[in-house]
């Protein structure tokens, strides 16, 4: 049997936001695997600001989607038809399946989901690439020690809610930045010690106030105005830890720079960029930690939900950038 | 007997460019040293790019100097009295001496000069403050390998020239940044594998020809368009060694930042900052080591000796921000 398959592409490469004259959605017809393959039936498709970067044509981490390609994605579904001996059918797995309703795969970067962990959801949440970039961000880029002071910026967000929750549960004072009132109140129901509302301005000025003796580790998914106000706040020997510059990652031009690096200097800090991926090795032992803080209540997974087919990939990707989303942002099909 | 001594005290807080307006020249009468004090006759007097940054009224690594104080520097000197076991009359010491031509002090922070190993204008150079932010800087906070590519901006300076040197004896390429025929020359001379004029424009293609593979540590004296070059051509790992940012001192406003520094996560590079006086217990093991440099050969201090009295002090140190100077720029009395 074969499955038609809804699939998204990459049209046309923005300038800017991402509009309709990016995507062309088409349809395919996929063939039963072939020997060592398998077929999923995608369910959750995960939204992440690293797609923006992913659109341009630029020398980065990882090669750019090209031209006429299905938008790469991670997702999460149920195998349907497999020729691969590690993978049933019916077993829920997740994997970069890209932004359609049936992938077709040979095994390679595809995990079998254990659903009594957490649901399938979360694998794509906190314990999954979002988690992992939180984990090894923190504890080995950022060095965290127990009850240091902690800044993160997009706190709600799925990467940053869990860096959150990590540094809590290692003894931290913890500040978490986010947008609007009812995001800040959620930061505060897992655990924020102080909080900052940077749609209300003078960032710089409340995270005096909330950590008067400064940070020693910012978490920065943001850059711009938060990275600035950080650096200019910071402990002796503090890690500022670039995660990604969500704030930027529509604009046509380069954003302007951390005006005030020089900081790094006055207090002998440093600013380190990674890339979760070099971690791969040592996912095993994030996964399980994290899926005892779980367990142990410590870590209080969330994601918003969009409903809709792949047709409605472009607007929630729009919706990301709004920040639509408290914890991790998906769209369910 | 009490000596007549002309001294620079800081008049004003100068925006922009010190001018007339932010020195008073005055004579004070310095009297015989107490108990445990010496008189120093001031000889040479050192000019430091991180004297402008001493003159603002910011929070930094050091208090700013007071209006009314002498301008601090770092000089060197003889003894011509002294009540303190430590020091003789005719000992050539350096020390925080100030803008003048007599210091009274207790000793503290004054080291008795070897004159054997090198001239006392080489201890205020490449065996002093400079020699010894060039080696923790590239050695401790560069964390520098053997055979790595090294890039170095105003390489023809003090620091620049000491980092070109150790970097050379480690076995590394070394391209180093300079502004003007004259001082590349001199790289060259001093073993630069390739060098870059920045007055010739291009910064950013002139270091893709230096260093085709990228560079694994750049020890950045200058900030602005050098540093956004070296951030666009790291190599993976690589290291930004944060020493200065000369380009930027005498602006009026917080210049821009780093637009190229979202590329710290792509090459999982590193930004960081440093204070040479952090080290100061380990300074004597770096002294050790390049006075062996000196006398093998491995590292040739240079420095341009400006004449004049103290009142020639304000014309030098803006001479240092036009970059009069190759090697180490001093006032000699």
């Amino acid at each position: 049997m074969t499955w038609s398959s809804t699939e998204v592409r990459l049209a046309q490469r923005p300038d800017g936001y991402p509009d309709e004259s990016t995507w062309s959605i088409e349809r395919t017809e996929v063939p039963d695997p072939g020997p060592g393959e398998l077929v999923v039936k995608v369910q959750h498709i995960s939204l992440d600001p690293a797609m923006r970067g992913w659109l341009n044509d630029v020398r980065s981490y990882i090669p750019p989607v090209g031209l006429g390609e299905v938008m790469r994605a991670f997702a999460a579904g149920e195998v349907v038809a497999s020729n691969n001996d590690d993978f049933a059918v019916g077993d829920v797995v997740s994997g970069v399946f890209g932004v359609r309703e049936y992938a077709l795969c040979d095994g390679q970067g595809v995990t079998r989901l254990d659903l009594d962990v957490a649901p399938a959801t979360t694998w794509l949440g906190a314990l999954g690439m979002p988690g992992m970039t939180a984990w090894f961000g923190l504890t080995e880029v950022g060095r965290l020690k127990d009850g240091e002071t902690v800044l993160v910026s997009a706190a709600a967000g799925a990467v940053g809610s869990t860096v959150l929750q990590i540094a809590k549960a290692r003894g931290c004072r913890v500040v978490g930045v986010a947008g609007g009132p009812e995001k800040v109140a959620w930061l505060k129901e897992i655990g924020a010690d102080a909080t900052i509302d940077y749609k209300q301005g003078g960032v710089l000025k409340q995270l005096r106030s909330a950590a008067p003796e400064g940070v020693d580790v910012y978490f920065d998914n943001v850059g711009g105005e938060v990275l600035d106000a950080a650096l200019a706040n910071l402990r002796r020997g503090a890690r500022v830890v670039i995660c990604g510059a969500i704030a930027g990652y529509n604009e046509q031009k380069l954003p302007e720079g951390p005006r005030r690096y020089m900081s790094l200097l006055v207090f002998r800090a440093s600013m380190t960029g990674f890339v979760v991926m070099d971690y791969e090795d040592r996912y095993p032992e994030a996964v399980s930690a994290m899926s005892k803080m779980i367990a142990d209540g410590t870590l209080t997974p969330r994601e918003t939900v969009l409903e809709g087919g792949v047709e409605a990939f472009p607007e929630a990707l729009l919706g990301l950038f709004r920040g639509v989303n408290t914890g991790k942002l998906l769209l369910k099909l």
